[in-house]
């Protein structure tokens, strides 16, 4: 086999090995066809197959009721922080409010607001982001058009470990960093988007579960490759789609299956985050940046007592095979992303490697 | 080697094999990495490299004057139907002009009139598009923010085989379906785009090719991931992009350059085309879509003197290891999409195979 590290990028992210091996002894043939799964027209049964099969595993795996729908866009989460309130904003009073953890959630609410009012009601920067501040629902608008908030904040590597109650508010999430590592009651929702590239495959597509009611509301102006109802109508292929994300993605899903499901995978992600909180836990080296109480189980960050041994602890641990744990430019410091696809034994390896490292160090 | 077809269909089409065959080879373990190029941060030195070899590679290959920009977006050429519009509309008239020359004009107009006022100059509708209308320039409004094309119609197997001169009123042409396979003057041009999944590599992203002129004139409702300043500003990366994509397509290019860049590629190109076409013109069975004087060397599109003769061909090619020959649903009959990757003995197979269906059922 060929030779691979853990990998601890945040995001495009390690894949699962036998997920990537499939892909990679199909690649040239796909069932026999002779020809590649990425060189065949997106209309032809074969794929269409593909895609409903990885909509049909998506409602299993996270229970979806059936008054929501799922939708495959193209660009991202990012793009969702405009088709969001393109699609929502031309409800009640016009109005998107925010629950803003940190960068994500930032720039959300800002290009929210070329498509109408929007209001921050809760805002983590007095704590730097390192907790999710309480949020009194009452000061939420009941007319708002909806709530918006980021599951899982991968810059901090904290999480909201419950979802406010907004009530006739749609309360919109995007859970690009942590969909499918945790149970979700999707009824608690309007909207739940995620970009690809952590837990569901590689880059360049999202997946938007929105509940029916709320397609049909778009802006005139809404381009319309954006336009969560034309996707619904089209299944969500009303122009080319991103054939190779959509194939990778029911890949995963089939994986994420086959491993027990999300209960599995939510029991794995806290046994592998406790065992690297753990480590920070008992250090005086190590400095968490997350508050305990809000600690996710995708991102664990940290800094070191001096900001040169972070250099000297990424080269170190490449060399050791564990890749990718550099923390982001604006937090500094360390950040490991243990998404699905990261096995246990990666997590062992690192803590290990982090004890050692301190008692060098240290 | 794995079982290849050949592989005829419009697009997602066929790729290069020893592409392909790099493309699997390295899957795993990117140069060394111990991980895929899938699973990278699209920040990494290692992905600007490529992204940055896949402009220059591109400029070299299209001699690409210095005033113009190369930008990779997301969703493909019919996001581009919206981002057009969206990005230029905003300047003198606020209209946009447009040439008719099929079905994705047609969707391009329709589009564009969200954003401003449109106009169409030219419609090859009276000839059900099986030719290009002479174009009178005279008639175009000078003060008009663009004028739209579509280099080649893919359905109908047509192109326009040199541009119309559109004076000081930038021509924006759809180039999808024969971008790389001929000559062009990119200073005809204000902005040239194209789909990656005929010429360019797999589905989900377009390039973008734009005088520097033009950027920053968007409106103010233009999403952002949708706006081609930003994506000049962030070279490309505004968020995360398709990675695969864009690593598939400096393959590609690098395949065209080793096989003498764009002349080469249009010296065959003629060459296949003509061998299909030299069918076609010795033939009372089969009937051809396109006019002879605005003939496709992309796409070679046929009738049959009875529609069940269609299904009887496609069955037939198939088993002789030819693949994705149906035309499309508007047009009917049969269609050979020869892109760049198609060998020239894939489209020998074809008119041997051609004739000798003739012979049987003629």
């Amino acid at each position: 086999m060929a030779n691979r590290v853990y990998n601890f990028s945040a995001g495009p992210a390690m894949l699962p090995t036998p997920v990537m091996q499939k892909i990679q002894a199909e690649f040239l043939d796909y069932q026999g066809l002779g020809a590649s799964i990425v060189e065949i027209s997106h209309r032809l049964p074969i794929f269409r197959k593909i895609l409903d099969s990885a909509e049909s595993l998506f409602r299993e795996l996270t229970n979806l009721p059936n008054n929501y729908r799922v939708l495959f866009m193209h660009g991202g989460a990012q793009m969702q922080f405009s088709v969001v309130p393109l699609n929502l904003m031309n409800r009640n009073k016009h109005k998107g409010s925010y629950l803003i953890t940190g960068r994500w959630g930032i720039l959300a609410e800002k290009e929210a607001q070329r498509y109408g009012n929007t209001e921050i009601l809760m805002d983590g920067k007095e704590y730097e982001y390192r907790q999710i501040p309480e949020f009194d629902t009452s000061t939420l608008d009941q007319e708002s058009s909806y709530a918006h908030l980021t599951t899982n904040n991968t810059l901090y590597g904290t999480r909201w470990h419950s979802f406010p109650d907004t009530g006739s508010v749609p309360l919109a999430a995007d859970a690009t960093s942590d969909i499918l590592s945790r149970e979700m009651d999707y009824s608690q929702f309007g909207i739940v988007y995620a970009g690809f590239q952590k837990n569901l495959g590689i880059s360049g597509t999202a997946i938007v579960i929105i509940r029916e009611d709320l397609l049909g509301h778009a802006l005139p102006e809404t381009p319309k490759l954006l336009n969560y109802a034309l996707f619904d109508e089209h299944h969500s292929i009303p122009n080319t789609i991103n054939v190779f994300g959509v194939y990778v993605m029911h890949l995963v899903l089939e994986w994420v299956k086959e491993h027990g499901g999300v209960p599995e995978m939510e029991k794995l992600a806290e046994k592998k985050s406790g065992m690297l909180y753990d480590v920070l836990d008992h250090s005086d080296f190590y400095k968490a940046v997350a508050h305990p109480e809000h600690r996710s189980t995708m991102n664990v960050t940290f800094h070191f007592p001096e900001e040169k041994l972070l250099q000297k602890f990424l080269t170190e641990s490449d060399n050791e095979g564990m890749f990718g744990l550099m923390g982001h430019a604006q937090v500094g410091g360390a950040r490991a992303s243990i998404y699905n696809a990261m096995p246990l034994e990666g997590v062992e390896a690192l803590a290990s490697f982090m004890k050692e490292f301190e008692r060098k160090n240290g």
